[in-house]
C-alpha cells in the first residue's frame, strides 16, 4: 500500500470528520434569538473542543507518518480502525453538547466522550508500537532510543484519557478540563528536543 | 483520463461516503442517557460493518489501481457508476440500523443492504474484467495468469453478497455475519502470494 | 493562482456535492419497509440523475483543464462562479425528489432543476470563451480551430438545458429524459476525432 | 510539519465547509411549490454571500501561502483556530437565513455573521504578522516593503467587518452590502501591483 495515498485517505477523513461538527450545532428555533445564541454555549464548547481535539490527533498523525517509511498490512488496519473511531467522534460531540443543554445526564456524556479518546489513544499507541517493533517501517535516522522516547509521549494519551473517563463520574468539568490540557498539549507535537533535532532529517526528505 | 486525477476523486469519494456514516446516528432524544446511549447499539453496529465494508473495498480499489497503468473512458464510466453505489451506502446503512431499532422488516432491510454491496462487486468485477481484457490497461508486469488470479478472487465478493442477499431472508443475523466475514477477508487485498510477489515491481514505480 | 490547487479544490467541491445527494434520502418512517423503500423510488432516481449530471461535469472540467496551461483571475472567479452552482445541486435534487413524492408541482421543480443546469452550462461556456480568446492561457497543442470546435460541443450544453427547462412546462418526463440523455451524450468527453487526436499531447505532459 | 500537507488538509476543510451549506437550505413542506421556493430567497442569499465569502478567503489563504516558504509551530496552530471559523460558518449562514425568514432578530443575526467574519480576519492578521515577524518562513524574494504592503491589504479585513458588525444595529442591510463589498474586493486577491509583480517568482518556484 502507497503511503501517500494513505495519509491522503486519512488527511481526507480528518478534514471532513472536523468540518462536519458544525451540523451539530442547530439554529435556535424560535423566540428571542440573542437568548437562543447565547443558550448554545455548550455546542459552541462542545465543536471547539472537538475541533482541537481532531486538529492535535491530525498534527500528531502526521508527525508519526514523517517517522514511518513504509507501511505494511497491520498498519493500513490499524490506522483505518483508528479513523473509524475519528469519524465517530461528531457523535460524541452531539451527546456532549446535549448533556450540557439540557443539565442532564452530564457524567455519563462526558464519560463516552472521554472513552472514545481513550480508544482512539489506544489505537494511535498500537500503530506506534507496531512500526517501532519492525524496524524497516521506520526511517533509518529515527534511533531505537528515539523510538521509545515517541512512544512514551504517546502513552500519555489513553493513560490521560482514561483517568479523565472515570473523573467524568467525579466530576465532568474536571474531565472536560482534563481532556483540553491533554489536547493543547499533543498540539505541540515534537516537544522533546531530542525528537525535534533527530527527526530533521527524514522529514526533509519527505517533500 | 488522467488516471491520478481518477484516483483522487474516487479517494474523496470513499473518504466522504466513510465519514457521512457517523450523521445517520441521532443524539437519544430524552429519558436516561445510558439507556439511550445502549439502545443506539444497532446504529454502532451499522457504523462500525459500514465503516469497515467500505474501508476494505478502497483498500481493494486502491489495490486494483496499482495494477492498472492507464484509464480508459469504460474504466472512467464503470468506476464513476461504482462510486454512485459507494455514495449510496450510507442510506442502506441508516435502513439496516432503523430495522434493527424498531424490530421490524429486518429481513428486507438486510436484503437491501447485502444487494447493494452486491451490485458494487458486480461493478468492481466489471472494472477489473475490462481492464483484463485490453493488455494495454494493465502493468507489464501483470501477466495473464496474474490477471486471472485477481479476477477470481474479486469473483468472491458478488457471490458471496448475493448469496448473503438470499440468507437475510432466511436469517438476517446469518447475513449480516457472511458480508462481515467477506470483508474482514477483503481487508487483506493481496492474500494470494503469487499476487503480493509479482506486482512489487509496478507497485514502486508508481511512487 | 496555481493551476493544480485549482484542480484540487474544485475535485473537492464535486466529490463532497456527489457524495452529499445520499443525504437528501431519508428513512420511510414506519409502517412496511419494503412499501417504504419502493415509495423511495423519486428519490433514488433524483440521485441517480444527479450524481451522472455532476459525474459528467466533472468529467468534462477535466477535460477542459486538460487544455488549459495557465489560469488568470477573471477563470478562477467564473471557477469559482461555477462551483457556486455545482454545490447547489443537492437541493434541486431534492425538491426534485420531494415534487415527485407528493406528485405536485412537478413541472416548476423540474424547470427549477433543469434551470440550475442552464447556469451551470452557460458558466461551463464562459470559462471556454475566456480561455479561448485569451491564447497564452491554452496549451500550445491547442489550435484555433480546436478551441472553436471544442466550444460548439460545449454549447450544446446550455442550448439542451434551457430547452430541457421550457420542456418542463409540456412534460417534465420529457424534460428530464432529455437532461439525462445530455448527460449521458457528455459522459463521452472527447467524442470530436480532432479533439481527441491532438489533445494527446498536452494532457500527457500535465503528469 | 510539510507545508503541502497543512494546505492540503486547509484546501480540504474550505471545500468542505463551502459544499455543506447547501444543506441548510431545506425543501419548502407542502403548499404551493412555486411561492415556497421564492420564499426561500434568504437562504439563497446567504448561501450565495457565504459561498463568496468563504470562496474569497481561500483564494487569499493561496496567495499567502505563496509568500510562505517554511510553517513553524505557532503558523500552525493560529492556521488551525483559523479553520475553526472558516468551518463554522455555515452556522451563521443558516442563522442569518432564518432570521430574515422569519423577519425576527436581522440585527442580532447580521452582528453575529459579521462577528464570525472579524474573528478570522483577525486570524489571517495573525497569521501574516507572525509570518513577516520571522524572516525565514516568507520567500526571499518578498522584501519587508513587500511583506508591509500585503500586511496592509490585509488589516482592511478586521477593520471592515468590526465596523460591518456595529452597522447591523444600524441597519442589517447596510452591514450585509458592507461584508459583500469587501469580499468582492478580496476575491481579487493580489491588486497591489507591486505584489503581483514582485510575488511571480517564488509562486513559479512552487509547482
Amino acid at each position: 500500500m502507497n503511503k501517500t495515498r494513505v495519509e491522503f485517505f486519512s488527511d481526507g477523513v480528518f478534514a471532513i470528520a472536523i468540518t462536519l461538527l458544525v451540523l451539530e450545532i442547530k439554529v435556535p428555533e424560535s423566540g428571542n434569538i440573542a437568548t437562543g445564541l447565547l443558550n448554545l454555549w455548550p455546542s459552541y464548547l462542545a465543536y471547539a473542543v472537538s475541533f482541537i481535539v481532531i486538529g492535535a490527533i491530525w498534527i500528531n498523525h502526521h508527525a508519526m507518518f514523517d517517522w514511518i517509511a513504509r507501511i505494511d498490512h497491520q498498519l493500513l488496519l490499524l490506522n483505518t480502525f483508528h479513523l473509524l473511531f475519528i469519524a465517530f467522534l461528531p457523535f460524541p460531540t452531539a451527546v456532549l453538547a446535549e448533556a450540557f443543554h439540557t443539565s442532564s445526564g452530564r457524567d455519563i456524556a462526558t464519560a463516552f466522550y472521554a472513552g472514545t479518546l481513550t480508544v482512539i489513544g489506544v489505537l494511535v499507541n498500537a500503530m506506534w508500537w507496531h512500526a517501532a517493533s519492525r524496524r524497516e517501517l521506520l526511517h533509518e535516522a529515527v534511533s531505537p532510543e528515539l523510538a521509545r522516547a515517541i512512544g512514551k509521549r504517546f502513552l500519555l494519551g489513553p493513560a490521560g484519557y482514561s483517568l479523565a473517563t472515570i473523573l467524568a463520574f467525579v466530576n465532568p468539568w474536571l474531565s472536560i478540563a482534563m481532556f483540553i490540557g491533554l489536547n493543547v498539549y499533543f498540539l505541540w507535537p515534537r516537544r522533546p528536543e531530542v525528537v525535534a533535532r533527530k527527526s530533521r532529517a527524514p522529514r526533509k526528505s519527505r517533500t
